[in-house]
């Protein structure tokens, strides 16, 4: 049968990632494609201890407020308080169904089809496909060792352009691996209240600073941002918890929105969130052992990286987060690489993949965090095998 | 802070029910205007069961595929080919977060703003909102004691109207109670045909028919029909689990849409899913029990109305789903009459919430499954005397 799709959802570029994921989901092929945690990471029998405790209560498995179970909104608040420095009330928090639920609803709230947006070069991949479903202008600001090249956005909007919204990771960018630091951030922020838009301060990673003090949020310098937050990296992907904090015209827009996208979350794994957020000593500790797991594993891989490719790569040297980012200095096209590494039994993303515009065709972007030293050791090794 | 938010947003209509529920939330009101199923009829300890069940594998709490975990699509796919009566795979079913964000997604992937849909009238206030938020133009056909006028939307194809879909509750109607027969089943598919429109078949009251003979679902009539199924209302809302099943090309868009969306649901609910569907002896004597419990409170409802209102109201006779639609006779106008009910405390919800343009002033929707039968006498003679 024809089925014809809307022209918005043409607009919409495929994920070469998810392609990539399906490809390097054999059993045999060490994938650093995924951006996934670590499973023996994630606290399966703290979060059974906390399902077991929330389905002695009815609410647990009745429909929940569209913005949120309280207990998880009220947890979610305090943290934010304390991040940005500055009281974050309960009512000032939408909790989504993980952070992509956050970024989708965003722009659906504020964007028109044509309304320009700026992302970062390379992208979130993620933030683009939703920016073009939405139908927006997509315009791309370099990023560099140092974050977002807040110098050229200042440059295009001093030419004429005017975003509705900027989309930053800011803190251990996905996929470029680095931090904007104090002087790029309260940049960005003067300009958002220069020109009028909206920083979409997309912070996945944040807690997961090896040196256990997250960066300061943009938030902190200012109010026009909205961050993005999610449970998925620190706790669990699987309770689909993320949550978005701004202005209060845009949360109210949100929480209308997901009432008619998904009417409301699971009160269920909103409830386990709540209590493994809640309890402090607890959640101090997981963050301090994921920390300095991950520490241990980008120290790995890029040992590796140094012992095995160090003489035609260049590469990110990570403090947090769960990416290292290569280039290649030989010219290696890593798009062709693929299918040869994989041939090998690893897996990778190629630099292209994240490019808003063509680019970054020797680089690659691989993930620390899903393996153990050794394999990650054996994992390079094999992406060296591949390159002779 | 100023934030200008998109004009689709505008669009939407606000949700009267939503704004209804946060009223009628108070302790002491009975409400019977939320669509909630009783609190005692989940099964929260066989829920239990499954989840700690689920968390002894540590795919439970990672990321999963974004058309849902393989064991649910293929319990689904099982009850939809046995439903249905042909063969339905896995690979034909996207599993989502609730059947709401399947309408979302199917909405998103088929229209451009300004498409023609047809719209059942009283309406399904989440389908409206969907098709609102997409930019649709919405035309409504009427409803009556059998369904879906479908003389009424033959007109109207054949006066020009060119829909890209017909969305329809054709099982125990919400708000209206009512069921399409088979006739008008055989006959919209027919058009579906003709016409080249999709059926958009929402059903999540099937399985809640009172006699135990689901019925036969449109899609049994014809391929351009896309089904939603639900978890929420035979299991329990907060696993946020629902489905389709249709075309695979807009399976497939939906599936990509999702990616964007949400990434993926949560394996850790689905997981639990999968085993309770699974389990049929279980499933059986569960929905056997749902059955029996809501036909005695539609019992109890209905005689309370009669007993209590009879001379002043008509209202439909309930062989299923979860609502009884009440005309006043007498002319009442249920928007002035839900203020002083609230205070009498008992909540309902006026029809005017479900017109599409105006009407059904005198009307009124009932939930019967959220209280046991002495609570719905109790709530109709609050109602009566609220209209004294």
């Amino acid at each position: 049968m024809t089925v014809t799709l809307s022209r918005r959802l043409a607009a919409v570029r495929g994920s070469a990632i998810r392609d990539l994921l399906t490809l390097t989901a054999r059993p045999d092929v060490l994938s650093l494609a995924g951006g996934l945690p670590a499973s023996d990471a994630l606290p399966r029998e703290r979060i059974a201890e906390a399902a077991a405790r929330a389905l002695t209560a009815p609410a647990a498995v009745q429909y929940s407020e569209t913005a949120g179970v309280a207990g998880l909104r009220e947890v979610v608040a305090a943290h934010e308080s304390a991040r940005i420095g500055r009281p974050v009330g309960p009512a000032d928090v939408v909790v989504t169904s993980g952070s992509q639920q956050a970024l989708d609803l965003v722009a659906r709230a504020l964007l028109d089809p044509g309304d320009p947006v700026v992302v970062e070069d390379p992208v979130y991949v993620g933030a683009l496909q939703v920016l073009q479903a939405a139908g927006a202008e997509v315009h791309a600001v370099p990023v560099d060792e140092g974050g977002l090249r807040i110098d050229l956005l200042a440059e295009r909007l001093a030419a004429g352009l005017r975003p509705r919204l900027v989309h930053t990771v800011a803190s251990f960018h996905n996929p470029r691996g680095v931090t904007s630091g104090p002087e790029r951030r309260r940049a960005l922020v003067a300009l958002a209240e220069r020109y009028g838009f909206l920083v979409v301060e997309d912070d996945p990673y944040g807690l997961l600073a090896f040196d256990g003090a997250p960066p300061v949020p943009v938030a902190a310098y200012g109010d026009r941002v909205v961050r993005l937050g999610s449970a998925s990296k620190v706790l669990a992907p699987a309770l689909r918890v993320g949550w978005l904090v701004g202005p209060a015209p845009l949360t109210a827009a949100v929480e209308r929105l997901k009432q008619s996208t998904d009417l409301c979350g699971s009160s269920l794994t909103q409830t386990i969130t709540a209590e493994l957020l809640a309890d402090e000593p607890w959640f101090t500790a997981h963050l301090a052992g994921l920390r300095t797991a991950n520490a241990r594993r980008a120290a790995a891989l890029t040992a590796a990286l140094d012992t095995e490719l160090g003489h035609r790569i260049t590469r990110s040297t990570p403090t947090g987060g769960m990416f290292v980012w290569v280039d290649f200095t030989d010219g290696t096209d890593t798009t062709v690489l693929l299918p040869r590494a994989v041939e090998r039994g690893v897996g990778f993303v190629p630099g292209s993949a994240f490019a808003t515009d063509g680019g970054f065709a020797s680089s690659a972007r691989l993930c620390f965090a899903t393996y153990p030293p050794a394999k990650l050791h054996e994992a390079v090794r094999r992406l060296a095998r591949a390159l002779t």
